[in-house]
């Protein structure tokens, strides 16, 4: 066994790199003819149901979803169908993102949403898992094995499986969809600015993680990467809701990394956020998908490429402060809650 | 002016004691008949849509509504409506949450979710506010002027105003509020072991907020008053998210304060979570209304006083540590954001 293989990090690292292939791939599963069968697009609503990276995956999913199909998204929380009694979902559809698919709170969630009268979908990346069979349509995430404990492939690819089912229902968007698909493939995930990200993180005792529409669910999963991997307290918010009380943090050494999606509706946000954190002294860092020369990506996507970006620069964070990212301490792969 | 009334806090600290009579007075409103007229009690769905406070305030009430109500009840973001194209509502009801109820996010909400076909409701503390004239029913908080920046008995007020609005759409809850009421009537919000909380806190360096169901929205809020009048970083967890990645944090010295509302279904999760915390050497805290002598509380009252008590203790240690929670350096009164 070469030495590479058994360092810290190598698990992370090599599928962190897979993140944007696994993307265009799953990003382009022709959904099609398995949606209009189960007549997904006549949903009134559409609830999420996901816990930790997929719940942002589900966060950024519903941006994308609710400004092309112009219905409402939003998410319930396991705990509805797991711990109570559940509630009437007819004439919704429920999408339920799970890795493992394997999960107690989601597979009751999926038989308990099924039963109320909800076309359940469900993004996965085991086939056949309990999840799956509880639903009415699978969508294959496609990332193979994820060995390391913080998931990365498989969480661009649950964007990615978004994409595709979005794809399906809107052929407009469809096409918009391909273009990014295409821009993705020929990407660097080396942000040139990733030495300096690495150092500000070295420095920080607290970062917030800033973004809005799809940027807000990307800044959810930086900031719990940040926590898994280098026991770094980061969190997310978006920038409006960050100028209300917690501005007030920026009086603690704060670090701030705006996650700019480079859609033109949340330039002016994102700017007044960063002024208001710069006044006050704060170390404020932003990236956006121009930094690498990509452009015309779907929101969606940007938040896709600026994880897969993140995930080598949190890799590196962790390495320098002696910690192994592919097994943190005190977590298991899979985690048993209701 | 005698000194006290002009010492760092008195404003926060005489607020936040009208908490409770605040809860009662806005949860006694008797609001049947406004409710029939309206036909609020057909709603297929309930949407919220608030900022901050009132967010954790909305979070609380989700899980009360969907639990009486049996419909799904979840969180837009105001982004939608003001800078997206909204969303159909149509069948659903709209319930904005605003102290102010001035807010340009919100009154754009309040305005779209209208034209866009739901039933729109507004919690105000403000007559006669631009959310309240958008609104097809409006329920006052009735906490009265509210001058310190951070909100506190306007948030427990909110609570009770949902608490009003439950009990018009379901009598025999409204039976078991009005139980929660005569009991929080009496009540001391002063708790026993509020000197060592006030401890933890000045000892901490982060800090993580866990609470289920109606504590859970509680712990939001709780999390975001110690970054606003502390600028402590302390983030808000359910039980079960927070045994995944978010736990390693705990390998950095962190406290952990438990809001458990007393609910038979959650003290199993609560326990694993304070057993977890504990094993890997955290300053575990939990609170409870049984500490006060608090009994038969609805999961929703059993939040507002957890609130009460901690608004005090959060007061105490924002002052030992030389702030002025009334007026932080960062923040004003109204934030203007979209």
């Amino acid at each position: 066994m070469k030495p590479e293989l058994t360092a810290h990090g190598h698990l992370m690292a090599n599928e962190a790199a897979q993140a944007m292939a696994v993307f265009c791939a799953s990003a382009s599963q022709d959904l099609t003819a398995l949606v209009a069968q189960q007549g997904i697009g006549d949903a009134k609503a559409i609830y999420t149901i996901a816990r930790g990276s997929s719940d942002a995956v589900a966060n950024i999913l519903s941006y994308e979803f609710m400004r092309e199909l112009g219905v409402p998204v939003t998410s319930l929380p396991p705990s509805v169908f797991s711990l109570g009694r559940g509630v009437d979902v007819g004439g919704a559809a429920v999408l339920i993102i799970s890795q493992s698919g394997a999960s107690d709170d989601l597979v009751y969630s999926a038989k308990g949403a099924a039963a109320k009268g909800a076309k359940v979908i469900a993004i996965t990346n085991q086939p056949y898992s309990s999840v799956e069979k509880a639903a009415a349509l699978a969508i294959p995430i496609g990332a193979g094995a994820e060995l390391a404990v913080p998931a990365t492939k498989t969480v661009v690819g649950s964007i990615a499986a978004g994409t595709a089912l979005l794809s399906a229902l809107v052929p407009s968007y469809g096409l918009r969809a391909k273009s990014a698909i295409d821009c993705l493939r020929a990407i660097s995930t080396v942000h040139p600015k990733a030495d300096d990200l690495r150092a500000s993180f070295l420095r920080a005792r607290h970062v917030y993680v800033i973004g809005r529409d799809t940027g807000y669910g990307a800044a959810h999963e930086v900031a719990l990467k940040l926590k898994e991997c280098c026991a770094l307290h980061a969190e997310a918010y978006s920038a409006s809701e960050v100028l209300h009380g917690p501005l007030q943090l920026a009086t603690n050494p704060l670090m701030v990394l705006i996650l700019d999606t480079g859609a033109g509706n949340i330039k002016a946000s994102l700017d007044q956020a960063e002024a208001r954190f710069r006044a006050v002294g704060c170390d404020v860092q932003r990236i956006s998908p121009a930094d690498l020369g990509a452009r015309d990506l779907t929101p969606a996507a940007a938040a896709a490429l600026m994880l897969a970006v993140m995930y080598q620069i949190i890799l590196k964070t962790a390495l320098a402060l002696g910690l192994n990212p592919d097994a943190p301490e005190t977590l298991s792969k899979v985690t048993k809650t209701t």
